[in-house]
């Protein structure tokens, strides 16, 4: 048995052997062969196997993720059966008498390197194919496992490196039961995902793929951020034990699922949750979510090959806002650029992408994308309580130029008859720190601050989120953090509006104090963690925290902050 | 004649005609030859031509520039020289009768293939090497011209699309009157650099590069940052009018140039400049500085093939403080990392440099290259007014950490008899939010802050500085920067210590009134800024101003702030 430490990302504990998710090892020695025929007998016999793999991912990809995700698969399985790249596969065995891995590797690379060398999108992607269904047949002739979360079909825990978007978009609930990584942290894309899927995940282990093997047994515990490998009898006794007691945790929790949100002394607050799809509302209701505090929208463009239409869009915002009733859904207009790239939109590739060409910059330069996204909101408001609000504004002119551009999509829906909502609350994310110095000049215009803490933090600290060797610097508690959160909610009382938060900080139960202490009026979170939230607020007395204010926002560094507001829970 | 409005990056009018600075049109068409030997010929005549060129360029860098520099075209000049990359050349043009472009592209490109993927990085710079050379012979071959800065012998005006370090380097101010580029604002590397060599400069004119032919003249007015294509007799005698008041209007700051510093209603401040290297000292006494605000000591790291000794850093810091007798200097510890590489330092390829494992977070975490450049600056101490600063300071941990460094190594020193002086201020960059932020908590524990603004504009509006495509939002003027820099200093003022700017913005004229307003103490600019900062002080009622502090930070846009500094000046 051996212990690893990590961190906690989401809640729960699971039991399984592993499955380990890393690029297999298609190392191959090239060797001369006496008996061409049994050479081809071989490629064949892989290219047989590979067939009926991607069969299988096709079919399980395009019930889980659509027809447009499936395409790749489809592609892939022509690349397979086309007789252009193949054959000379099998004149290479005969005239050369080398062995499959040798001619496959000689040709794919030759033909990888030919459609490379043409400077034409559509045959660079042919490349990319021919090199993906040549390392699935690379691994058949070699034997070698060549891992797919689609293929999974046992109950399973996940190991990886780390996740990447697609990979967990392929993760199969029924069958995988958690999930550990080397790398990443609690704002990391994989812990973001293991919650909204609610299952256990430890991540930032550092060593977990080099320390498990295959077969083994192993136990994430998302409560405390460890991981078990090959427990003895014992161990497996006293975690399903933790096991149950989460379950019964988890009932009592359910018990607040239709409360409202107040703290010991009596202050209401809202507890709503972030999604990406419509998909998400059930779990947000299920979880007691009072709202939604950030709908993000990138999920409709990313992954397709073209724009999404005006309808698409419509559709799936009308599904969202009717299924969450009069609840209040926030969504965010496009944000993409920085680490989210979107192929069809020919963005410039950049030096610094996180201080780039993104979000509200690009849409309002680019209003064939921004005005549909505009059209399909407004007319889906008249089917629920709708708010939108621009990401990464940073001057008031920013925020001016996409309000007039909603107002103009208004006037001119209503001149076509199509009914609008006349209450739709207009805000902004608050992740940019030249909003949150001069706040107060923006209360006076927008409808309501929602605080991004993930962009605000790296801006703040001037420290990349995703660099793991400036990752110290990325502190939610360092006091700027605090000054600039306080600014922005007093800014938005003085002006009777409202401020959320809808960063990863919002749901933290050592940050929920402090934000309670500041007066927050929205927080904003992974919808797993909205009942312990509801639970912990259910304790503090606003008042009392509210007396720690000026004490908190007057501390020198981020550990200062963190023993005050762990004393405070702590008492 | 045409004319073209860009930015005035540096002061001055210069009259010449144009030398592009470009990468030459070097396609050619493979021929079959019927003479070999003629081509042969045609080759070796390239082959001196080139010869002759490099060891022009390598003897005036090594003179200007310095050994190390110069050894890159010793390696150039052996590969020219290299018979195991020459004869195949000529083979090639025997056996395959093809004309020297053909055999010369053909075998190069065959020897840089084959040393860049060797993975070894002695072999990847010979690749380099191969590739600049080949480029020099082809375009003698072409007989188009390969431009060099070095080259330069008669009086021109450079044009390029922009500057690079290396090109600027090598400018020879005796020939180089002027220059113009299509890209760049007032803080690219290319206008700090005209400031500093005194040459007027005119920079993002968009289109120069186009608009110009070999031979043309023009005139670059480095007042209004206008360019004139062929200007007639009478627009030149327009320009040398305006060269000759430019003159007069200079040697009535010169005047200034050894008063100190007072407002109109008396009030002092301190105006300093910012240098690279220790040739730069005579720049700021010739351009009446009180004292060095910021020197970069990156220069002593970059171009070079390993670290700096100590005692390479000792005896240029010593340089500098000795010519500055008592005079304050402020020396910035090294900031690497960002848009500054320095390959001996093997620093990770990021994704965002700029919010990257950069300056005192590389230092603190390589302290084998951070404590000798305390140590030389300790050591230098003792011959003039040293002042110690951090850059990329985001935490008060980290300025506790280099502190407590470079207490050990004066202990160190002193237990060694070495004489340290114990009167060295050390204080930090703010040039990052969070650190503007949080003023209040660093002002109780450092000497001084220095604003570095082009950092905290980048980071305050999470906008690349670099990045042409949101260098919209980069503005020095954005009410926000305002209301961080009046925070610095309140904090500053507030503990008794004193608070300087030593971004760009500290010699804009628009600013100065802005600044002055705010209480700023010592103004860091380029040299050339001085006297004309100077002038202008004299004439501006700094109580006046103060006055108006409360309006210029409730402001909601730059533009509004604009407005208001204008009105201020021309009243």
């Amino acid at each position: 048995m051996k212990k690893l430490n990590g961190i906690a990302a989401s809640s729960g504990i699971a039991i399984a052997k592993v499955y380990e998710l890393k690029d297999p090892d298609l190392n191959f020695e090239k060797t001369s062969i006496d008996n061409p025929g049994q050479e081809i007998e071989r490629l064949e016999s892989a290219l047989e196997v590979s067939r009926q793999e991607l069969e299988k991912i096709k079919a399980h990809t395009l019930k889980e993720l659509g027809e447009e995700h499936a395409e790749i698969f489809s592609a892939h399985l022509l690349v397979l059966g086309d007789p252009e790249l193949i054959n000379p596969i099998k004149d290479k065995i005969n005239d050369d008498k080398v062995n499959a891995e040798a001619a496959l590797d000689e040709v794919a690379t030759m033909f990888i390197e030919m459609f490379k060398a043409m400077d034409n999108e559509y045959m660079r992607e042919r490349a990319a194919d021919i090199h993906d269904v040549t390392k699935r047949v690379m691994s058949h002739l070699l034997q070698v496992t060549f891992p797919d979360p689609a293929l999974i079909d046992e109950q399973v825990i996940v190991i990886a490196r780390d996740l990447t978007p697609s990979d967990t978009a392929q993760l199969n609930r029924e069958f995988v039961k958690g999930f550990a990584t080397d790398i990443g942290g609690r704002t990391s894309h994989s812990a973001i995902m293991a919650r909204s899927l609610e299952i256990p995940a430890v991540v930032g282990t550092k060593e977990i793929t080099g320390a498990v093997k295959k077969d083994d047994q192993i136990i994430v515990d998302g409560i405390e951020g460890t991981v078990i490998i090959n427990p003895t009898e014992e161990e497996i006794k006293v975690y399903e034990a933790k096991q149950a007691a989460f379950a019964k945790q988890q009932e009592e929790w359910a018990k607040l699922k239709d409360e409202p949100t107040f703290s010991a002394d009596g202050e209401q607050v809202e507890l709503a949750a972030n999604i990406g799809t419509p998909n998400d509302v059930e779990g947000v209701l299920n979880n007691g979510g009072e709202g939604v505090g950030l709908y993000r929208t990138e999920f409709l463009y990313m992954g397709n090959s073209e724009l999404p239409s005006e309808d698409v869009q419509f559709e799936a915002y009308k599904a969202v806002l009717e299924k969450m009733g009069d609840k209040p859904v926030v969504v965010r207009t496009l944000d993409v650029g920085g680490d989210k790239e979107i192929s069809y939109l020919d963005m410039p590739h950049e030096m610094n992408p996180f201080l780039g060409f993104r979000a509200i910059r690009f849409c309002l330069e680019n209003e064939h994308v921004f005005r549909p996204q505009l059209r399909a909101l407004l007319r889906a408001s008249a089917y629920g309580n709708l708010k939108i609000m621009f990401p990464m504004i940073a001057t008031l002119e920013e925020f001016r130029q996409a309000k007039a551009l909603l107002l103009e999509e208004t006037d001119n829906l209503k001149k076509d008859g199509v009914k609008v909502s006349d209450n739709i609350e207009v805000g902004i994310m608050v992740e940019i720190p030249s909003t949150a110095v001069i706040a107060k000049q923006f209360a006076k215009e927008v409808d309501f601050f929602s605080i991004g803490t993930n962009d605000l933090i790296q801006y703040t600290m001037a420290a990349d989120r995703m660099n793991e060797q400036v990752s110290y610097l990325y502190q939610p508690y360092h006091p700027a953090i605090l000054n600039l959160v306080n600014n922005v909610i007093e800014a938005a009382h003085a002006e009777g509006k409202w401020a959320g938060m809808c960063g990863e900080m919002a749901g933290d139960s050592t940050a929920i104090p402090l934000l309670l202490a500041l007066g927050l009026d929205e927080f904003s979170m992974s919808a797993t963690s909205i009942l312990p939230a509801r639970t912990q607020i259910l304790s503090l007395n606003k008042k009392e925290l509210a007396a720690l204010k000026d004490e908190f926002l007057s501390l020198s560094t981020a550990e200062e902050v963190v023993a005050l507001a762990e004393k405070t829970i702590n008492k």
